[in-house]
């Protein structure tokens, strides 16, 4: 059976995600709809391309991804259909996909041209539901559209990298449910530039000489719990989608607050890494 | 297999929503459930009337709906089952089906009587879910209830028209995620009024000559992209549910603001439209 | 077909949800997945306490409970699954079920050790998954943990009572959608105390002598509604769980406020019942 998913900016309340989903059964009953998210940022094209290159491989291959952000028909944002490490995914092509391009090579990428007489203010039912069982009904990308090579990018996916090498400057992409701080540092683009040197990571004037694999490793467990002070501690972690992370240690966000609240960190601010001589 | 639909001022943390599908799978494991809304805001039966009318018929034909708003039973609100365009729609007579119902004649009410002995703090879950199973199962709506002709029903649902037809005046009845501003003014209400005459639109200070039948119709594409500046200016559109409705273009509803924050507009203010004499 | 539920702190808007039920479809096509609820407090375990218990029974026997809340593993917080009531439950051994272990004698409990070697800071997806789908797919609790006998405690789940009898102190445990607040004493519990004699709730300084079955109990009909003035006011029930709880009636928590914010209750605040002689 299908499995599509949903990546959106509808919201929680409004009727629109549960339009679609009942736009898909008519097309296909049998069919598994997955919500990844429907409380992105409205318009936030950086936060959807962030949610869904962590979601998506979580899903069996052949999983079609619909992502609605930004999704307007106009002469400047076509609807695009990509096929990308055996999943499927149908958006507008606003970069959203660009994020996960610049990691895995797309098999195929599609311009759909099935709608060129809809006028639609909700493309997400009357296009991209249709794309969706098309392709769960095993159609192909070509009858659906006209094959394209480049899609659009978005800025600030790569950090910089001074030209001594000293240097990793990212910037903060994402805030997540707890208030921590994920940069577009990933571990892999660290190691290699790192090559086992001493390092400072800096944020605002915060410093850390360590990077976590997770969370609790800042605890020192041989301490008697009573004496220990570890909850609302700052820490960096690679987190569990490879992204260098700022956190607070099991902060309560109402009350105490977060990484993001306390540290004054938010979308686009700079986080280095300076490499130290040894 | 049949699907259940759930319309609810629930929220997103609580148990409610989750017992409520526990209970439908205890009594039937072969069944879709559909979340539509659980963000209704509490006891808001404008909010789910809107809800529940733009989403329901993008349901295949039989599809169940429960909706759980102000439905604890008492001597003046008592319990529901209507069949209206081939769907079944499950609440209390508190006026949130009176919307549709002032567009589409049902074809079938019915007064709940089968718990005439419970007392309940929990109507959806222990009246509703067997309301729904039942005729999920393919039973009838007279087994359950009594026929009934009336419905409650809620204010504010036509907008006002002058006597000399020069004016319309409708009112805020939604404030959508994007906080765009929705009235009451449905699309083949006003072409009945207006017989092509110009008109301006007018909410507060704010007025528009032109309704659009998608958003980026406000965009000049022919203006070079560094030199437009779109985002965030006023327009009237016709939306996805052919109402009336103001919104900002793409505004960042956190950093910018939104049409009803920015315009100052709420739910039951005004919105009017006024014919020029040509 | 087997049901896996959800209950955890990821809120609405991350991948984590989303990319959980994808492993679970990797793993098992064939399971139905029920959110429970993404948007317990971060790292509040006593509000996933309450979740869990007041959901899990609408479910079938035999469905399989995901709780991720606080669930990474170290020294001191293991990794659990418990079978109770014929209901399993997987979490981690951070006193989350010691509310419904409380009231119902586990008949098994299993510390997890499948996952000796993994290092993660995502453990509901690298480990709740594979145990839930283990368990789904018909094997024991034996295979994936050793057999323990008890299981770490949480505070404040029993009311306090003094010695003649004549008073019981409660505490705040829940605020839910509504803002009502629910506090740890059950009707079973009052009563057994009670034993019929005349009572007085106190919250701050808020005095009831009724406690309701349901809300609109508070509601005079024979009163024309037009004379009376019963939204907003304060009255005690019996909530659908059994937990004693302060409401307004039918309050709009947006423009009006609720029993949480209107008389200033929060969780851990104290509620006290006092008997009175006859």
């Amino acid at each position: 059976m299908a499995i599509i998913t949903l990546t959106t900016d509808f919201g929680e309340k409004d009727h629109f995600a549960g339009a679609t989903k009942g736009a898909i059964y008519s097309e296909l009953p049998d069919v598994k709809i997955v919500d990844i998210s429907h409380s992105v940022s409205p318009f936030s094209i950086p936060e959807a391309a962030y949610i869904i290159q962590n979601a998506y491989n979580s899903f069996p291959k052949g999983t079609i991804h619909i992502i609605g952000i930004d999704s307007e028909i106009n002469p400047e944002n076509k609807h695009i259909a990509i096929k990308l490490d055996d999943h499927f995914f149908i958006c507008a092509n606003n970069g959203i996909m660009s994020m996960i391009c610049s990691e895995i090579a797309p098999e195929k990428i599609v311009e759909i041209n099935i709608h060129d007489k809809i006028q639609t203010s909700f493309p997400v039912l009357d296009v991209f539901v249709k794309v969706a069982c098309h392709i769960a009904r095993g159609g192909t990308l070509d009858i659906i559209g006209k094959a394209i090579t480049n899609i659009k990018p978005i800025k600030n996916i790569v950090p910089y990298v001074n030209e001594d090498k000293s240097q990793i400057i990212g910037s903060v992409i994402y805030i997540d449910n707890y208030g921590n701080v994920v940069t577009n540092i990933k571990r892999g683009f660290f190691e290699t530039i790192q090559k086992g040197r001493p390092f400072e990571v800096s944020a605002r004037n915060y410093k850390f000489k360590t990077i976590f694999s997770k969370y609790s490793d800042i605890v020192n467990f041989e301490i008697p719990e009573e004496k220990r002070h570890d909850e609302g501690r700052g820490l960096v972690v690679f987190n569990s989608g490879d992204f260098l992370e700022i956190a607070l240690y099991k902060s309560n966000t109402t009350t105490v607050g977060s990484a993001s609240s306390l540290m004054g960190l938010g979308i686009m601010d700079a986080v280095s890494i300076n490499f130290i001589k040894e």
